[in-house]
């Protein structure tokens, strides 16, 4: 990939996960999204191919730290809102389906045991910065930024963002994005706890994956172990925060709110 | 009000309301603390108006977003400490009617189900600096400061600061305000957490009002959808928390420690 | 001792505290890590002997307010790693024995009822780095510098630090510490919450001291109670955390992983 020159493709990951490619450096196994021609946005596809290949990795015995980065100019552009305009059968159908891909998708964050990091390589915008929040670390190129307009879409947070925000950023800092559509830069979420660090644009790469590659090189029962202590008091939150977000969706996917924001996105971007 | 000028007044409010404003500009409804010769120091009875208020404001179908603010120079300057002097009856029953107040105030504050800001425009101190930490974002002026001087006048925290100051700033910022009295800058109190921005007071009023007016336009369920997802799986500790503090200052105020200090402040300020 | 001019020893402490030196100004009791040819490591015995001298600042009715600082230029190298290496019986005995003296010591800290303050002096290292997130301020001197390498040597977090970190830093910035040993000065320490506020070394002790001084004269009833406060929410997860942490050492010790790493130590340093 682009992102890492030593890495080799995990051939056996190469089918059953459209929009995505895997390779591996040593015990680094590095998913990138790849969809760069719609920036990396998440089909519905995409969430479940996601929650698949993270399956895979908790199961490889040789993968130690998994890395998420993008293919291109953006991390992700997030939700793809042609999923709202693709559906054929019932919105009610479509928006239940929408509500299981999303509660598993990040449920599969939420459990899973080896440690995760964001190299966001640009822009993060709705789903791909709240996923941020799940990470454990998240390493950012200065030409990012963040945002999750949630409220001038009719929606409402997601990825746990309810809680891991204000946690991390305290509330009112999190509200401006939750709830007020606040974009922020890549400086910004660092003060913010939302980032771990920023780096350079020209140095990001190649300061960035040696690090990763150390890293994974450490025990990887202590590593395990140590984010198992980290996240087990409040894992079960987490999951009510998922199940509680994504049964807020199912109501707002089928708002008037939300369809006439939709709408204006679409007739403002044709 | 002198804060927005395209406010028009409720004119419902003004009854029942003693020591407040109420205005609406368009969907954002304006609290103003009006009891500037006092310093905006809260009298017993305006505790009970503030949570009336609030209870309009959640009702109220034409408001999405309530800001709190200050008439003159200070926000407020809390608790008016000759609520302690002005007993009539028995000190034990005015400490428990005092407890009762104190708790349906702080309540009020928890339980709203909209967006609440803090517009500061001065200092504030007391419990007028602890209720920030319940609201869902606080602009302040370069002129405010944060004082809560409870050990200095023998009494402990309230309005749920000693949950919400450590969770915004790390408990040992927090330690340095609640247990040892720390006055802090509205630009310290922004690196903490507790105050969301900091603006230059030539431009406070300017550039926050158009903020908001812009805010109350967004999808009123969004919002309060939003606000409820974060709130909920912390609503249940924050009512313990309040009443566990509430609890603790019954006892505070019918203690030496509380009496020499009051006598202390009057003494030395007359 | 070094620390305070002004404090006087305190005779009753010294026998049976065998790595600590006791001393009192007024009412602040300042409790000195001495054992500077050790860079004031930990040994078995000045674990439980910490936890003794903690039980008697809190049973002292003239203490109000506890410093722990430590002689010479460390504040603590943590653990001594010579612990390890000078076992006599099988190592699963030493190993239980270790996890009840951690537990018993870290949950010294958790109960403790007054204020207790750190003055980092210098350098902490893993336990003494993580027991800083127990404390109720902590400051340091610019010379200090912070690690916990945990995963470094095949271990994983104490004294709650896979709870406290998270909660001060937010979990990426702990991520960094906890499972990467990522090595910080105290300027950074200090903008992550874990210390509260960093001084020149030159002035260190001069500002330090006289703040504390001041502070023990407070009314201990404010100081004990709000500390309950803001406490008493999370002291039984501390608890929880404290026992699951030491579960994990306990099989930690006995790992290959573990033994790999204190054998190069000692090889590197030999």
């Amino acid at each position: 990939g682009p992102a890492n020159n030593s890495a080799e493709p995990v051939a056996a990951e190469q089918s059953g996960a459209a929009g995505f490619e895997v390779s591996m450096n040593g015990k680094l196994r590095i998913i990138t999204i790849n969809k760069p021609t719609k920036k990396n946005a998440f089909s519905q596809e995409m969430y479940s191919n996601f929650a698949k290949l993270l399956k895979n990795a908790a199961e490889d015995p040789n993968t130690t730290l998994v890395a998420v980065t993008g293919a291109g100019n953006f991390f992700s552009s997030g939700n793809d809102l042609s999923n709202f305009t693709s559906i054929t059968g019932s919105i009610s159908e479509a928006a239940e389906q929408g509500r299981r891909t999303l509660n598993n998708f990040v449920s599969s964050l939420i459990d899973f045991p080896k440690p995760i990091i964001g190299v966001v390589n640009g822009p993060a915008l709705g789903i791909a910065c709240t996923i941020l929040g799940l990470m454990d670390a998240v390493y950012a190129t200065d030409r990012g930024w963040f945002q999750t307009p949630f409220s001038a879409l009719g929606q409402s947070p997601e990825a746990c963002s309810s809680y891991t925000f204000p946690k991390l950023m305290g509330s009112s800092k999190a509200n401006e994005m939750l709830l007020f559509n606040k974009k922020i830069t890549a400086v910004e979420a660092c003060k913010l706890g939302l980032i771990t660090e920023v780096f350079q644009d020209a140095n990001f790469q190649n300061e960035v994956w040696p690090k990763l590659k150390e890293w994974s090189e450490l025990p990887i029962k202590s590593l395990v172990y140590s984010k198992q202590l980290s996240r087990q008091f409040d894992r079960e939150l987490l999951h009510k925060v998922n199940d509680a977000e994504c049964e807020r969706l199912l109501e707002r996917w089928q708002s008037e709110d939300c369809m006439e924001a939709i709408m204006k996105f679409f007739n403002k971007n044709s």
